[in-house]
């Protein structure tokens, strides 16, 4: 059991390194991550479904052959209650889903499965991927909020429960709790990859994303799921030439710590060469915060077509957005779609020698209570033009109440349908930011 | 029955008038429709599945309430089978879906429910919404095919089934069987709808599509689907300042008849006061012909995840398509998804006076045979600008073999997301057409 307890917080490539070299077997790493669930699930809460260890290993070893030949070797993998499984049921966080049982497999989860990784489960979401939390705690302080609303995904992560889940993002929903949980998020470009068995919240803004405990280990993912037949090679980490700091205080509240950490992470920069700006961008970031709240809630009043008749059964802020959409003209949505096409184009030729933006994740730390999972005015801009992110953790603040280590993160921004060159950015900072010791 | 006989052939909107009127009852319709369906369901095979009589008069008649005051007062639409519903099996047209019976509505069914549109049934779909034919024949013809991949919605409309059918639209779904057939096709702006539970083939390239025997019956739908509270006044007809012309030879074959019909319409349009002028494309629009192809193959190899593992099951040409796909570098995708948002630009920027495009919906009649559905390249390029496309039938030939007319449609292709204006200039053209006598 002594040796076992450190395999559960391996990151998954280092985990398949060491199957590989015969340190330790899949099934090691499996019980080690059962054993964590075991212990934590009570008060960490990040699944709504899950297969208990004897399902597991009986499913394991019946394949055995298959998972050991896979690339991916049966470890576990957490999928987001929005993201049909054929096996499991999905309920998007809504009583009107309860016991929700789908036929299919999304196409994300059936490229995994093939890839050798097993579902565990079915990791809490917020309902509906909107605002109203479930029952998942941030394991790094049980008293505050994992963000949301990939919230049970985020929390499996960074407990040690799995070392990759499944999410998705339609306004802040990967960004914010990977930074409250102190793990690696990524949002793929919008139509990256294939959303089919992934419930829509808003068709303009919703992208696939992935939580885990590096880079590398996310970038196996999109590997993955972007079905090429090659290892892209192009993801190796490359030293930017100049990045641009969006300090985010004009799009909403920045906790001083996370100003403090921009500042810090811009001096890491200067420090190794790279060349840092500062965004100006005229308040077309802050105007991009509301039109993402109106393309938001326009697409959602359509998507959400049968349960919006059930409006009892709906939370109070999520039938706010509805009547919010459906009272909105269209004349008035497609100028928000339009704002967003405009700000993209704006964005990105006049920051054309720019490799990446860098901004908070989130306002700062995981804010106390679970009853409200942050504000996501961080993300909206970037999400509402359908951009690459990927959150890094890069410091960590003395709990307040139980002494326990706060992570902050940070966001890196890139170009869209560019995610692979936003990987090697990401991969060298993190590997300065390790570096630096936090 | 005598009298029953002509109410199955009444638009929709004509329909509703008529039953507001007191000229005649809901039930009236929709025993109509199934003294149709009854008559030449054995030889059109329009219906995956589908209710019968019995179970939907009992259905109407525990509801009666509910259809009396709603708006579609309980009138029968029919559902293309890749599009889910919690009460029936939704196929995809794939053996390997042999069954499968979906958890939720889609929401574009939910909606119609809510309207008072009762699904009568499945129609008939070819394999995923791609090339290889189900059973139904064309209407006119029985020896001819409807066209594809939307057959049975198309069939089933131009048949005097229903007055109303769902399609989907990836290449030239909806399009195509429209013009084969004699009916109204419209295919939305991309991302205009809600495609929750409606199965995805290509997510850059995706619409949905609706069937109907006159324009203001489609119109009806788009409010519907749209979710509007105030119904869409902008959609009166209107006279266009300006048409363009695109004969489209230049982008595969085009029968001699069809090429006549197009320039009758210009002339039509010209004795009205419409200036008309011929699209000079520069090769752009064979290219995205092209490019089309490429960004279906590449979406489609990731969006049938599951279904490739089984490729036995698969058709000759999906299977070729996939491989396609996987073949594909990620440059090249890029390429051509970057193609079509440049020719778009490009097209209303050199066009910016033009209403509408005007230009062949299908190469010509529907060709003899049921084994394939016809050329979709006259609908690939303003798919790949995610256009919004109305088909409308505008001549009728004698029928080769049995004397019995067949159809030869146009369609009016619009500026993404002004799907309102488009009906307006169809509203219009119809009008045209049906003085023409033809």
């Amino acid at each position: 059991m002594g040796e076992r307890e450190s395999l559960n917080i391996m990151g998954l490539s280092h985990a398949l390194l060491a199957i590989e070299r015969g340190e330790c077997t899949a099934l090691d790493i499996i019980e080690a991550c059962f054993d964590r669930i075991e212990a934590r699930e009570a008060q960490v809460g990040a699944w709504q479904y899950r297969l208990d260890r004897e399902a597991y290993l009986q499913h394991y070893h019946r394949y055995r052959e298959f998972y050991e030949s896979s690339r991916l070797k049966g470890l576990p993998v957490g999928i987001k209650d929005i993201i049909d499984t054929y096996d499991m049921p999905t309920e998007m966080g809504s009583a009107i889903h309860k016991g929700r049982q789908p036929v299919d497999d999304a196409s994300c989860v059936a490229l995994l499965r093939d890839a050798g990784a097993i579902p565990l489960g079915k990791t809490v979401t917020t309902e509906f991927a909107y605002f109203k939390p479930g029952k998942t705690a941030n394991p790094r302080d049980l008293k505050r909020t994992p963000g949301g609303s990939s919230s049970g995904s985020a929390a499996a992560v960074a407990d040690g429960m799995v070392s990759i889940a499944l999410g998705s993002q339609t306004a802040a929903s990967v960004i914010r709790p990977a930074a409250y949980c102190g793990v690696v998020g990524y949002v793929g470009s919008r139509g990256e990859y294939s959303l089919r068995g992934v419930q829509p919240l808003a068709q303009s803004l919703d992208s696939l994303g992935v939580f885990g405990r590096k880079v590398e280990d996310v970038q196996l993912m999109r590997w993955l799921l972007s079905r090429h037949q090659q290892p892209l090679r192009a993801g190796e980490p490359r030293k930017p030439n100049r990045i641009a700091i969006c300090a985010g205080e004009h799009l909403g509240d920045t906790d001083p710590e996370m100003q403090f950490a921009i500042k810090n992470m811009e001096a890491v920069l200067q420090r190794h060469g790279v060349a840092t700006i500062q965004l100006q961008d005229d308040g077309l970031l802050l105007k991009m915060v509301e039109h993402h709240q109106r393309i938001m809630a326009y697409e959602v009043a359509r998507n959400l077509a049968y349960e919006s008749l059930h409006r009892e059964t709906l939370s109070e802020p999520l039938n706010a957005l509805i009547d919010m959409g459906l009272a909105m003209g269209y004349a008035s949505y497609l100028e928000s779609l339009q704002a967003a096409e405009v700000t993209r184009g704006w964005l990105w030729s006049r920051y054309d020698d720019v490799d990446a933006v860098l901004a908070p994740a989130a306002p700062g730390v995981a804010p106390l209570g679970l009853e409200k999972t942050g504000a996501p005015h961080m993300s909206r801009p970037w999400q509402a033009m359908g951009l690459p992110v990927i959150t890094l953790p890069v410091i960590t603040l003395p709990g307040i109440a139980d002494r326990e280590s706060l992570p902050l993160g940070i966001q890196l921004i890139g170009r869209a349908r560019q995610d692979d060159a936003l990987f090697s950015v990401a991969r060298w900072m993190e590997s300065m930011i390790a570096k630096m010791g936090f």
